[in-house]
C-alpha cells in the first residue's frame, strides 16, 4: 500500500468527485443491472419467479472496527462480507449492492480508496455490483453502511422459522477463529509476532468469507428447513434459530469446529474453549437445520462446495431446553456475542 | 410530545429490544412482502415484468438536521422522504425500505421512537414498509440510512439522460421553500414568531413530500424524455439533467414558481430571489424533460395529480450552454447547493 500524497484527506473533494472514484472502480456490469451508479435510483432487472431478497448492516468506526488496527481494504471486504452473508443464509444469490459512506473531513484520500477497493473487489468476485448508494460528510467516525440485494425462487428461500425437533443441525466451516482474532487486536500484539494459526484468527476477523455458494446448493437441496448466519455466534444463532422455529437444540461440545487458534487463545486466557467458541461473534458461517430423512441430500449438496466443510454439531429438540453436552454433563448454552 | 421517562436513553437497551420497538410500529405489511423484520434478509415477492429500483440515502447529525432544531418525527419522515423521492423520479412504485441506525448512546428512547414512527408514518402512507436494517451504536452522531425499494416496469423507467434538444421542461410544485426554511432554522428565529407564509417555509424543509404518484403516472404517459429530483435544488437538477442527455439549457426567470415566503426571505437578506430559490436544496421536487408534441399527454397525466402542480420553466437547447431567461439578458445558471 502506498501512499503518494500522505497529507491529502478527503475533505478536499466534493461528493461528485468521491463518487467518480467509486465509479471507475466498479468494473464492467453484470447483464441484470440496468442501471448503475449515475441517476437517482439504480434499476436491475427482473428474474422470472425470483422473489427479491434485500438486507443492510453497517459497520461503524470505533464500534466496529478501527483504523489503526486493520487495514482499510478489509474494513472494505468486511462491510460487504457481512450483508452478503445475510444473502447466502436465505439462500439467495447476490444481484448487486449500495453503499452509503459518511466520511469523516480527515479520512486520508488513500483510505477511501483502500475502502472502496476492498468493497468493489469482492463486489466484482460474488457478481454484486456497487450500483449505487450515498456520500455524507461525518463529524465523527467513519460510518460504512452497505445494502446487499439478492434473488431467491420463491419456494426456496430459507428462513430461521421452519425448524422441527429432531432436524439436525450442522454449521459450515469453524467457530470462534473470529473472536481469537480480535481478541489479539485487542491484545496490541504486533501481528508479524503470531504464530501462523493466530494470524488465520486475525484473518478470519478481517476477512470473513460469506457461504454464498453453499447457502445457494443448501437451499436447492430442498432438505434444509431452517438456517441462519453467524453474525453474533453459534450459540446466538441456535438460540434464534429454535425461538423462530419454537424448538428447543442440544449441542454436542466435542462435536465444534473450533481451529486450534482459536482452542490456544482460548486456554491462554484461561477461559473454557467451547463456551468461548460458542459465545464468540463475527464468525459468518452457516447454521442448518437439515431434516433427518433429507440428510444425504443435503451432504451431496455441501459436497459440491469443496472449499467449505460443514459438521454435524447437534439436534433441534422438543420444548425451549438449548443445551451443550458436555459427554459427562449437560450445560446450558452460553449466551451469545453482542455487538450493540 | 410527552416524555414519560425523561431520562431514560437508548443506552440502557440492546439491540433486540430495540428492534422490537421498531417491529410493533410497522403495522401490516402489503401482500408483497414475503419475509419483512426478524429473519437475516427481507423476502419481497417478484412481480411480472418488474425491475427492481433501489436507492439509499442517509441523515447525519449536524450535517443534515440537529436535534434541538427539528422535532425527530420529521428526522424520520425525512430519511425515508428523500429516498421516496429518488424513486418518484424513476418513476417507480415504493415496495419497501430498510433502516440502518448509528445510535449515540445518550438518545433519549422518546427519541428513537419519535424518530421511527416519522419513518413508519410515511413508510404506511406509500404503502413501502419498513422491512429491515440493523442498528449499530454510534461515538459521534446519530446516522439515520434508509434504503427504498421499488418496482416499476422496465419500459417505463425515467433516467437523466433521455433528453433532447427542444424537449420542455417543467418542474412540480415550488422551489426554494426548502431553502428559505432552512435559513430561518439556522438564524436561531423562535419558530413560532413566524408568519404563515415563513412557517411552511420551515415545514417544506422538515417535512418534504416525494412526489411519487406525480412520477408514476408522468412515466405512463410516456411522454417525459427524462427526470430527476431536486435534491440539491433546480439549478444543480438542471445541469446533471442536461449533462446525462448531452444538451443545454435554457430557463425563464419570470417563471419560476416561487412561493411568497421563499421571495420574501431572499429579500429581507438582500440576495436575488430566483438565484437563490434556484441554487437551494432540498426541494424534493421533479424536473421533468417532456418531448414537444407529447406535451398533452404529460399534462393530462400530471393533471391527475390534483395536489401537485407542474410548471413549465423553460427547454433544453442544442449545446452545452445552461442559461437563465432574465427578459432583458441572459445569465449563466448559478451553481447548485451541495450538502458536502
Amino acid at each position: 500500500m502506498t501512499t503518494t500524497r500522505p497529507d491529502r484527506a478527503i475533505g478536499v473533494l466534493g461528493e461528485r468527485a468521491l463518487i467518480e472514484r467509486i465509479h471507475r472502480r466498479t468494473g464492467t456490469l453484470p447483464d441484470w443491472v440496468q442501471l448503475g451508479i449515475g441517476d437517482d435510483a439504480a434499476v436491475l432487472a427482473a428474474e422470472r419467479n425470483a422473489s427479491t431478497v434485500v438486507t443492510s448492516d453497517a459497520l461503524v468506526e470505533h464500534v466496529h472496527f478501527r483504523r489503526d488496527w486493520s487495514p482499510m481494504t478489509a474494513v472494505g471486504h468486511k462491510a460487504l462480507a457481512v450483508n452478503l452473508s445475510d444473502l447466502a443464509a436465505m439462500g439467495a444469490s447476490p444481484r448487486a449492492c449500495l453503499l452509503s459512506l459518511a466520511l469523516p473531513d480527515d479520512l486520508p484520500l488513500q483510505a477511501f480508496d483502500d475502502l472502496v477497493t476492498g468493497i468493489t473487489d469482492l463486489a466484482a468476485s460474488a457478481r454484486a455490483p456497487l450500483v449505487g448508494g450515498n456520500i455524507s460528510r461525518s463529524p465523527g467516525p467513519l460510518v460504512v453502511d452497505v445494502t446487499a440485494i439478492g434473488a431467491v425462487h420463491a419456494r426456496r428461500v430459507m428462513t430461521r422459522a421452519g425448524g422441527r425437533p429432531g432436524d439436525l443441525l450442522y454449521v459450515s466451516g469453524s467457530i470462534g477463529a473470529a473472536a481469537a482474532g480480535l481478541s489479539w487486536l485487542e491484545s496490541g500484539v504486533d501481528r508479524e509476532s503470531l504464530d501462523e494459526a493466530s494470524r488465520q484468527c486475525v484473518a478470519r476477523f478481517e476477512w470473513p468469507t460469506p457461504r454464498v455458494r453453499l447457502g445457494r446448493v443448501a437451499a436447492h437441496s430442498r432438505a434444509v428447513t431452517a438456517c441462519i448466519d453467524l453474525s453474533d455466534g453459534l450459540a446466538e444463532a441456535v438460540r434464534q434459530l429454535a425461538e423462530a422455529s419454537r424448538t428447543g437444540a442440544r449441542l454436542s461440545a466435542s462435536a465444534l469446529p473450533i481451529p486450534i487458534g482459536a482452542r490456544r487463545r482460548a486456554e491462554s486466557l484461561g477461559r473454557d474453549v467451547e463456551t468461548t467458541a460458542l459465545a464468540g461473534g463475527e464468525d459468518y458461517e452457516l447454521l442448518f437445520a437439515v431434516a433427518r430423512k433429507r440428510r444425504r441430500a443435503f451432504l451431496g449438496a455441501a459436497s459440491r462446495c469443496s472449499d467449505v466443510p460443514v459438521t454435524l454439531i447437534g439436534e433441534l429438540t422438543e420444548g425451549k431446553d438449548l443445551t451443550l453436552d458436555r459427554g459427562t454433563r449437560l450445560d446450558s448454552l452460553p449466551s451469545g456475542f453482542r455487538h450493540f
